[in-house]
C-alpha cells in the first residue's frame, strides 16, 4: 500500500516535471551500455499515460541500442497472419534531416499560398520554427508496410500498430514521438530518402529527448467511448 | 544487477510457464479492488515480449474495473488532430456472444462449400470448435471509429493505435487478446449488436484469461525490418 503511493506520487512528480520516466536508466544509456530494457523497468501504464507528441527536441543523443529496443518492440505489433510487412527506415543524416525540413518548409508556404493567405516575413518565421522543432531530433523513423507482403489487404492495421508499439517503446526510455502524415508530405520523404512504390509510408516519426513533455491536449471523459451491449 | 538478473528469471520463469504476467495482482482483481494498475505495475518491455494472439479461454470473470483500465489506455492512443474518434462496444451478454458464434460457423461452413470443400462432420467439429475457443471469453470489445469524427480521412490510422493499446493494457493485466477481422465477419458484429453504418469496425477482440498463453509464431529478425539512412 505504501509502495502503491510511493509510486503515484513519483508519477506524478515525474509527469509535473516533464522529466523522462526512464530518468534512472539514463546514466547507462549515456554510455551506450543498455543491453535490456528490463534494467528500465517503466511500468506500461505510467508509459501509457505519460506520452505525449512532441515536436520538438534537446540535442541529447539517442544510442543506436536504445533505437534497437523501440524497433524491437516495434516489430512485436499485431500482425495479420504473422506477415510482418514492416520496414523500419532510421535516418540520422543530417543532410538528409535538413533536406526535409526545407522541403516542408517550402510546401508549407506554397500551401498557405494556394490557400490565399498572404505569405509575410512573420508567417515565413512561424512555418520556419515550426519545421525547426520538428526536424530537431537526432534520429527520424519511416514507418513503412511492404505492397508485396502476403496479405497486403491488412497492412493498413499492421503499420499503424507498429507505428503505435514504437512510440510506446521510445517513451519506456524516456524519448519523445509524434506519428506525422501531413506535416511532412509522403513525397518529400520519398524524394529524399529515395522510398520505392513498392512500400506505402504509415508516418515518419522523430526520436528525441524532448525540449519539454507537453501537457495532455483536452481528452474526452472515458464513458464517451463506451457503449454497453449493443447501440 | 541482481534486481535485473532477477527479473528476467521471472520474466523467462513466467513466460516459459504461461502464467499471466501480472500474477501479483491477482488478488486484488477477483475482490475487484483494482483502483489504479499501479498496483500492478507491470513492465513496459514484459508487457510488449509477452503478448499473444490468444484463441481460447478459461471462464474466469474479466471485472469491470479492469476493463475500465484497459479501456482508458486504449483511449491513450496517438489520434489526428487530437479528434478521438473511436467507440468501445463492450458485449457480455452471452447471448449475443453465442449468437456470433451461431453465425461465424454458418459462415466458416458457407464459406468452405463455396470453395468446393466438401462439408463433412468432421470439418463440421472443427470450424465449431475453433469458434468455441473465439467466443470462450467473458468480454468482448467492439473497437469502432465514427465517420462523422473531425477527421473521418485519418480514422484509418487513429482505430488501429487504440486497438494496439487496447491489447497491450489487457496484456499488461494479465489477459489474452486477438485482433480478429475476416474470422468474425462485419456483418456479423453489425447484425448482432445492431451497429449503425456511421461507424467503421477496427475489429472485434476477446478479453479474458488464456487457457495458455501461446508460443510466440517465428519472428523476423529485427535487421530484416531495418534500412539506414536510405533505400
Amino acid at each position: 500500500m505504501k509502495r502503491t503511493q510511493q509510486r503515484r506520487d513519483f508519477v506524478k512528480l515525474t509527469i509535473a516535471a516533464g522529466t523522462p520516466l526512464a530518468l534512472a536508466a539514463a546514466p547507462s544509456r549515456a554510455l551506450g551500455r543498455v543491453d535490456s530494457a528490463l534494467q528500465n523497468d517503466a511500468s506500461f501504464f505510467d508509459t501509457v499515460r505519460g506520452r505525449r507528441s512532441v515536436r520538438r527536441f534537446r540535442p541529447a543523443p539517442v544510442p543506436d541500442g536504445d533505437l534497437m529496443l523501440i524497433l524491437d518492440a516495434a516489430r512485436l505489433a499485431p500482425t495479420s497472419g504473422n506477415q510482418q510487412p514492416w520496414k523500419f527506415l532510421v535516418v540520422r543524416d543530417r543532410v538528409a534531416i535538413d533536406r526535409m525540413r526545407e522541403a516542408c518548409v517550402e510546401r508549407g508556404l506554397d500551401a498557405r499560398r494556394a490557400r490565399g493567405t498572404a505569405v509575410t516575413p512573420e508567417v515565413i518565421e512561424a512555418v520556419e520554427r515550426s519545421m525547426q522543432g520538428y526536424f530537431s531530433a537526432p534520429v527520424y523513423i519511416v514507418v513503412l508496410t511492404d505492397n508485396e507482403s502476403r496479405y497486403p489487404a491488412y497492412n493498413h492495421f499492421d503499420g499503424p500498430l507498429a507505428a503505435g508499439y514504437l512510440m510506446l517503446a521510445a517513451r519506456a526510455l524516456g524519448y519523445g514521438t509524434v506519428f506525422i502524415t501531413d506535416s511532412v508530405p509522403d513525397d518529400v520523404t520519398r524524394t529524399v530518402l529515395d522510398i520505392p512504390d513498392r512500400y506505402t509510408r504509415v508516418c515518419i516519426t522523430p526520436i528525441g529527448v524532448p525540449e519539454a513533455w507537453p501537457d495532455s491536449p483536452a481528452k474526452k471523459d472515458l464513458e464517451e467511448f463506451i457503449v454497453r451491449e449493443r447501440f
